[in-house]
């Protein structure tokens, strides 16, 4: 059996800078390396409403903007099924059977679901589906039988949660049908939580610290140029700090070595400029100008691309509906496989009302 | 709109004379009334399996005794839908999206989860399928738009909870799709809860203490005589109490005053054959000998019904298949409301699409 991948994101606001280097461009760079039978790429609009059922408005327009993040990241339909997680119901069904293998002490001791609860200022009034949302995980990698979930370690408890599931399953109706999943974490480490342009670890739209991979060039240089350095660098021959230094993060995350000949020529790499950094002489804004050559090299293909798609809105539905379709026959045969294995497949079952015929007529 | 009745059973056992006065009874009556314009009768597999997970066979098994019981009882598949819960996965979606609007407080101060949990030992362990089922309640009733459950006073906090549902689906999405329902309560108060044979209040297969509806003349024979009825009603002439009395508790339940005449001329009454036992003077073993004629003659055509319906268990499976199949097409509409409320019908949708190639391309 090959590869196969499952992973998402909550339709509940654009993609950022921080889902492009944590995941997106990952997902791509998996997709074209040919390694994988199957990708599956979910819009989850039902998890975004367990803690948004007051505004599905919200999910509903945003489901649009994350698909074209996708397509201008790279993420090829051809290649990569998008889909829309509400449209395979099947999903809501294998949830339905795994509530049932799951105790709700389990749940309450998932580490992720209690930062987030906390994050969230839920506390006693957590929605049921918020709660229980790790359940439907489990739903969402076994339906398709996802070997590997690209995914931060943030979300390392939640794999662990669909691993225990699947082995449950498989033991107690004596199976082979689910497949035990493993998660694949980012490897650079400036990727795996990028900072918002403040140096707060959040990014968030209410702190306003997010570049978007929809933002204008000038948007991105505007937030470049104002992004947080080091506080104690305040004279250009004053030594500066590079470990949370936020322009020093993203270049991290961004910078790549060929970037210096084309617009930095006095550099060879990033660890030339970090040492002249750190013994001063180096400006904050010489190298947020060189980060913001950096990001317009990196967005600028995802930008037009993206321009590209928002002429044709409705092919971007088509996709969506094709992809949704596709995932819906795949999670309807393993849902098909689950009943079978757990017996519930009742009217399909000849040698059910065969035996029970039997144990009334003798027959 | 007409009365719309949803009701039935979970799938763990045959049907015993409980069932019978406390709910099957009374369904015929409110089928054969003639106005209710629906009434779906639900053998919910789906719940039964959310605390006998590791036990599928047993509501597998299940299923066919319960229909058999329904339809020796005298429900009528020509006025009544039958149908298997697992048959009807809209089910399970329209729970997912209440999950999102019910809160786990909510759920924890549910008083028939509580004693239930209490009843089972699950303490800490609880599935969490189980704790959730509330939820999955309102689901089954409104999915049918039914506005009348008939059911037991320990239901109660069930109908509330889906009560409050139905207004804040309601009111969040500011439609008016989903029906409030209302509890239909037993009439007759010894047909609220029958006593075990053995007068304890919980009749269980374990405690062997129930008269099944499938249940042979001898059997019920030899039931009736040991049962449960006055310990200090030692020799005839005692004095002896009928309350508590399980004998007489069953002659509340079943006895119609035509009965005298044909069984027992002595007695015009049941308040005259209680008056006589309580000043003393008659014996236990004729009051049984009664009760077991009167049984018999509930009983007998329930029997010989089910002896014909033994004879055909192919006939009983497309009974549940028509019936699923019907139940489902209403849910799916039901469904398909709900969705088009919260707008989460996205490829329905004309507006949306229209609105955001707007959006984007100022057309």
């Amino acid at each position: 059996m090959g590869k196969i991948i499952l992973t998402g994101d909550r339709p509940t606001g654009r993609l950022h800078v921080g889902h492009y280097v944590g995941s997106l461009r990952r997902r791509v760079e998996l997709q074209n390396s040919g390694e994988y039978s199957d990708i599956y790429i979910m819009i989850a609009d039902s998890q975004a409403l367990t803690d948004n059922a007051d505004n599905p408005e919200k999910v509903r327009q945003n489901i649009l903007e994350v698909a074209l993040d996708y397509l201008s990241a790279g993420l090829d339909p051809e290649k990569s099924t998008i889909f829309i997680q509400s449209m395979v119901p099947e999903l809501y069904e294998m949830t339905a059977y795994f509530m049932d293998i799951v105790t709700v002490s389990r749940l309450q001791r998932n580490p992720t679901v209690k930062s987030e609860i906390q994050m969230r200022n839920f506390e006693a009034s957590i929605p049921v589906g918020f709660f229980t949302y790790p359940i439907s995980q489990a739903a969402d990698i076994t339906a398709f039988k996802a070997n590997v979930v690209p995914a931060g370690e943030d979300q390392m408890p939640m794999v662990e949660q669909t691993r225990e599931i699947v082995h449950k399953f498989n033991t107690v109706y004596n199976t082979d049908t689910l497949v035990m999943p493993d998660i694949l974490l980012p490897s650079n480490d400036a990727c795996r939580r990028l900072p918002g342009t403040d140096g707060k670890a959040k990014m968030s739209k209410s702190l306003g610290n997010c570049i978007y991979l929809s933002d204008t060039e000038e948007d991105v240089k505007k937030k470049v140029m104002s992004m947080y350095t080091d506080p104690n660098h305040l004279k250009v021959s004053d030594p500066g700090q590079v470990e949370g230094n936020t322009v020093f993060t993203y270049l991290d995350a961004f910078c790549k070595d060929e970037y210096f000949a084309e617009f930095w020529p006095d550099y060879k790499n990033l660890d030339e400029v970090k040492e002249h950094y750190k013994r001063g002489g180096l400006g904050d804004v010489k190298v947020k100008k060189f980060l913001n050559r950096v990001l317009e090299e990196e967005l600028r293909p995802i930008r037009e691309r993206r321009k590209r798609w928002e002429q044709d809105i409705p092919a971007v539905y088509e996709i969506l509906k094709s992809g949704s379709e596709k995932a819906e026959r795949v999670a309807a045969q393993t849902l098909k496989e689950m009943r079978a294995a757990m017996k519930i497949n009742y009217f399909d079952d000849a040698a059910l009302i065969a035996e029970q015929s039997e144990k009334y007529n003798g027959q």
